[in-house]
């Protein structure tokens, strides 16, 4: 058993306290040891520790505190650049700028990111993955002077804990897991399988504070509302055009 | 440090034996603790072991062998089929067929597949990442009977292993890590960077075998040329549509 798979909770609050150069290094080494495709390595990591540069990111993650106040900000690129700059030094023609080069890249760029959280959390230091890499990646091009080729898919800030929340629920296992084939679900199935999350006194909690009738409306609504959703699309579309791998 | 991070190879080719299935469901509970956006959960996982289905799954992966020779196939998938049922049968309206919502799923699909990984080598158990599964996206979908809203971003194979490769080599780290922000790489850079995987025999093996003057090459002409790219990138990005995520 992997214990830092199973005690993992995600850290928002951290100590002052500076991740240790060699301990850095051995979390970016996890990091790249991770499976990629055919070993062509091809994403990026921008590790981030000046204070005025993590100033400068914040606008882009909705001015999270995590962003100033982690010591360390790694942002996990999906990156041809590197490899298309070897070929184009080694006599060969890369051909790289399409959607499924964006795909494999952006892959290994996660494989990667998952890597350096569990070796960092093996150290006693605390990560969490803000989901506004994909939502604000033109600006983060910007401050990170990423150039064609290169985009944003996964940011992780990381410090020493100063929190100790508990570990969160999940669906049940059958919710998720599928044997052999997909099997789809029945309204019975779906009352079964969200039971549990929606009984919690957290999630009714969570009704209340925002005056809605059901958990699911919670997400829609508020969270995770249409006009956010297509808007950020629209800007994470125009992204891959730009840095052309549509 | 994370034994498994730091000692994993990609094993392809298994024993017979099965993987037991109390083990099996600790690999699935280990990929579902997994970091995910807002607890959603928003992906699935198939686990395939019918060597009937695994028979109709080859062809999508290129007929390679470990997808009917390994014991078990795990097909992670971008998922928000589930929570539209949900929200549905909950009075709220989803609004979750964007791109975005895709790169959302696809990451905490692709985030709980490496911890999946990383859990069945903590068992002795081998695997391998096969990249096919974003080429042939749309034979997946068919076998494994995906709805609407349902992509498959990453396919694993695990078996116990029945070889022994060494590690690979990988770029050094000042290759893939930028301090603070992105620093583009000069020839010079390049060649450094480059030197000890062009150094290598089996790369010399490489170049020698398909005929070609650089490592370089074997990738743009051989193993990811433009033709495959481009002509899978198109079948992606109609997959992406026909699901609802474009």
């Amino acid at each position: 058993m992997v214990k830092e798979i199973f005690e993992h909770k995600t850290i928002r609050k951290y100590k002052e306290q500076q991740i240790p150069e060699n301990i850095l290094n051995e979390i970016l080494t996890a990091a790249i040891r991770a499976s990629n495709t055919g070993n062509m390595q091809v994403y990026s990591i921008i590790a981030t520790t000046d204070n005025e540069i993590k100033k400068q990111l914040a606008p882009a993650h909705f001015n999270q505190l995590m962003v100033t106040e982690a010591p360390v900000v790694l942002t996990f690129c999906a990156d041809f650049n590197r490899f298309n700059l070897w070929c184009k030094f080694r006599n060969a023609e890369p051909c790289y700028d399409n959607f499924l080069s964006f795909m494999t890249a952006a892959t290994d760029a996660i494989i990667a990111a998952q890597n350096a959280c569990l070796e960092a959390e093996n150290h006693g230091i605390g990560i969490c993955y803000l989901g506004t890499a994909i939502y604000n990646a033109d600006k983060i091009i910007e401050t990170l002077k990423l150039p064609i080729g290169v985009v944003p898919v996964a940011v992780v800030t990381m410090g020493y804990p100063c929190e100790n929340p508990e570990l969160l629920d999940r669906l049940p296992l059958e919710a998720v897991v599928h044997k052999e084939t997909y099997k789809n679900y029945t309204e019975d199935d779906i009352n079964r399988l969200y039971a549990e999350k929606e009984n919690r006194d957290d999630s009714k909690q969570f009704i209340f504070e925002n005056n809605k009738q059901t958990l699911a409306q919670v997400f829609t609504d508020v969270r995770y509302p249409k006009n956010n959703n297509e808007y950020f699309s629209d800007v994470l579309l125009k992204v891959l055009k730009q840095q052309k791998f549509l």
